[in-house]
């Protein structure tokens, strides 16, 4: 169950792109970044907050990508966590990320990596 | 847009409980201890593994909720993470976080707090 949890939290997006404060732009962004990163969907779930920004989740086979934006703020905060499983998919998650990141450009970002799982105790 | 994730690792999850193995069980234990947490539900989805296992996430208000469960290794990884953007919901998330290890009974746990976001650069 050795997993890689990728969080990032992005200043300076620009407010006014779909993707920033629109549901479906958003959407189709993170299905098709999953998919052209080697990711498997198993489902997902996005909302629109009135009168901009999103929250949504992608179910991976992997695990899962959650991202939420404040377009008043040009903030966004993504997770993409994959486990280890059957192989390593550290890689894949690291393609997810930069090809949201690319997306989104944002000004500045803060990054962390996390460790998850292990040996069974 | 400062916020708050809490990160569970449980080993030692019951196998063969409804909540570790099937998705109802796990979509109705989340979402009814989202709700009994104080927490504002704005969307979820699920995803049946075979032969056991599932993975979800519940979108809130706040932020999200994600859980993955591994009954063969009696292992769960759960995300909590809530932005403190208009209140701060923090006791919200720890509340959450324990209303759902008090279901799956892990016998050893790994907890890691992070925090996100603050002041814009």
């Amino acid at each position: 169950m050795d997993g890689i949890h990728l969080l990032g939290e992005w200043y300076g997006c620009a407010a006014d792109i779909p993707e920033m404060t629109r549901v479906q732009p958003l959407r189709t962004l993170c299905l098709h970044a999953s998919e052209a990163s080697g990711m498997t969907i198993v489902g997902d779930s996005f909302h629109q907050f009135e009168p901009a920004g999103v929250t949504g989740t992608v179910l991976l086979a992997e695990s899962h990508l959650a991202i939420h934006t404040w377009p008043e703020h040009g903030f966004v905060t993504i997770d993409v966590y994959v486990c280890n499983y059957t192989t390593d998919n550290s890689a894949k998650a690291e393609r997810l990320l930069r090809a949201m990141q690319d997306a989104m450009k944002p000004q500045r970002v803060k990054f962390q990596a996390i460790h998850r799982g292990g040996r069974d105790a």
